[in-house]
């Protein structure tokens, strides 16, 4: 692949659906760049959910009903395991514990996780770069009012319950941007940087914790734009409206484009919520963000790009 | 369970088709001492080939057709797998890899293999001991004429085709019987030990390469007896034939007693080899020792118990 024109930053479902857009368009000039918080060590498996929805989103591979793992998916280990007596909470398919092998293997073996996606990535036929964050592990924590939890015990054990009264990002104090990150932000060639709708705290802010990124994103020749991931304040899916809520903060778009300040050139607002247009000090384009069809993510990647293409530069941190 | 009346020791397949036939007979009475050389570390995994042959043969669950693994086994594991670039020359089922996963978590936990096999073992349903002749690891290693493999290099990757000169036991010099396999050997309720008709080089000699096992078997109050794997002199299954002629020696059921020198008490050969029988310095019992149907499982096991419980004691180590 040439340099990369546009830069995605994405979580798991929610931004792989506009990455997926985006690639549809320019499936040969796009960076995706993945948050690794969510990633943990289950069974003895380095397990990357956001990282494995990009890919098999962008593959043509992900499971459409359940909105993670793969399509035409067996569970058959998963029935096994379960016979043995071992942890089912956080189901594995079949066919995507190979994926969790074949990367802890090579992992073990001393490769970087940015080496073992990019030939994954590869070897699944997607001509986008698919990148983690961060080559050193980044482990999100959540604290809440009953004591801290990891990631997914949050997410997927305790299915977003507890009251988040705030989140650490462990490692990401100590981590880099992986190398091809740091050279697609960088490029001279980027056209758009995208925050995907993905979830503010638990999906961006830890590529935002890693040292570099808030720099690199206010040093690129290319705008950033943020879609929102908030539509009648309400999340598409997930429980970013009631992390918001949990936080005192208001489940408006405007708070969103705040918790963002000082990043943006650009915020792509849902008609429904163009009311608030007149809060946002940033640009801001309006339009349906909500994505049922593929065409519809084609249609919000075009318009998000089109927006992107007539931004003035007017984020503060540019230097 | 309460102390095994019959310890059996077993390689894989041909092995665990007569401890099939004792447990049938002697469901809560039986122990099964079962070769660990052959395991080893793939895809992150420890494996444990033919300590699996016998959970799933003495659960009913083993894999008819292909001789290992489960039966109704899926394989979109290694389909994923193979798309990934990963390696495929060992099959793994999905489900026979909740085993090898959940098993190499509980090592790494600090468990030890009896322990692990043990809970499998009683999750299954199995009410025999299923015992791994060590918690250390003992690798085989195979030496041929164009240098030294690994024992499923050269089982499974070649196809035992290399021409094997010597074979060698890493790890067996340091290791300890399995307690549970001490036990059962040193109580004063064995009524017999019965080496299954398994490959003596590739899976009896493992066991006996374990410092205390050839005492143990030397000091039990119970006859050991040994069931002939030639038959007509070839193997069942297995390169048990090829391996004797590569190393020079004559493919009789005399030479497999002779391989035994000084541990048995009886012999149990196969009736189209009763010329043979007069070769042999111990006890013999012939009969039709191959094995196709449950019933002939059942009946040989059944033989074998009874020509134990006649047995006088004369093997030459007895002290």
């Amino acid at each position: 692949m040439s340099a990369p024109r546009v830069i995605a930053l994405s979580g798991g479902i929610g931004g792989a659906k506009l990455a997926l857009g985006l690639y549809r368009l320019l499936p040969e000039a796009l960076a995706v760049i993945v948050n690794t918080g969510d990633d943990f060590e289950h069974l003895g498996l380095t397990i990357c959910p956001d990282v494995d929805t990009a890919l098999y989103t962008l593959a043509g591979l992900a499971n459409p009903e359940l909105g993670w793992g793969r399509r035409d998916e067996s569970w058959t280990f998963m029935r096994a395991l379960a016979e043995l007596g071992g942890e089912t909470w956080f189901r594995l398919g079949d066919a995507d514990l190979a994926l969790h092998i074949e990367r802890t293997r090579r992992l073990q073996a001393g490769e970087t996780l940015s080496k073992v996606i990019t030939d994954v990535a590869r070897r699944l036929g997607i001509t986008a770069a698919v990148l983690p964050m961060s080559d050193a592990p980044v482990r999100t924590r959540i604290l809440t009012a009953t004591g801290e939890l990891a990631f997914q015990d949050y997410f997927v054990r305790r299915r977003c319950e507890p009251q988040i009264t705030a989140l650490r990002f462990d490692g990401a104090a100590r981590a880099l941007p992986a190398p091809a990150a740091i050279a697609a932000l960088t490029s001279p060639a980027a056209e758009a940087i995208v925050i995907c709708p993905s979830n503010p705290y638990l999906s961006i802010d830890p590529i935002l914790a890693v040292p570099g990124f808030r720099r690199l994103l206010a040093d690129s020749v290319a705008p950033v734009i943020a879609v929102t991931p908030l539509i009648g304040g309400e999340a598409v899916k997930g429980p970013t409206a009631k992390i918001m809520a949990e936080l005192g903060v208001p489940t408006t778009p405007a708070a969103i484009a705040q918790h963002y300040e000082g990043l943006l050139d650009g915020f792509v607002l849902d008609e429904r919520d163009a009311s608030c247009a007149r809060e946002l000090t940033v640009a801001v384009h309006v339009t349906d963000t909500l994505m049922r069809s593929l065409a519809d993510r084609e249609r919000l990647a075009r318009e998000v790009l089109a927006f992107a293409a007539k931004l003035p530069r007017t984020r503060m941190e540019r230097g």
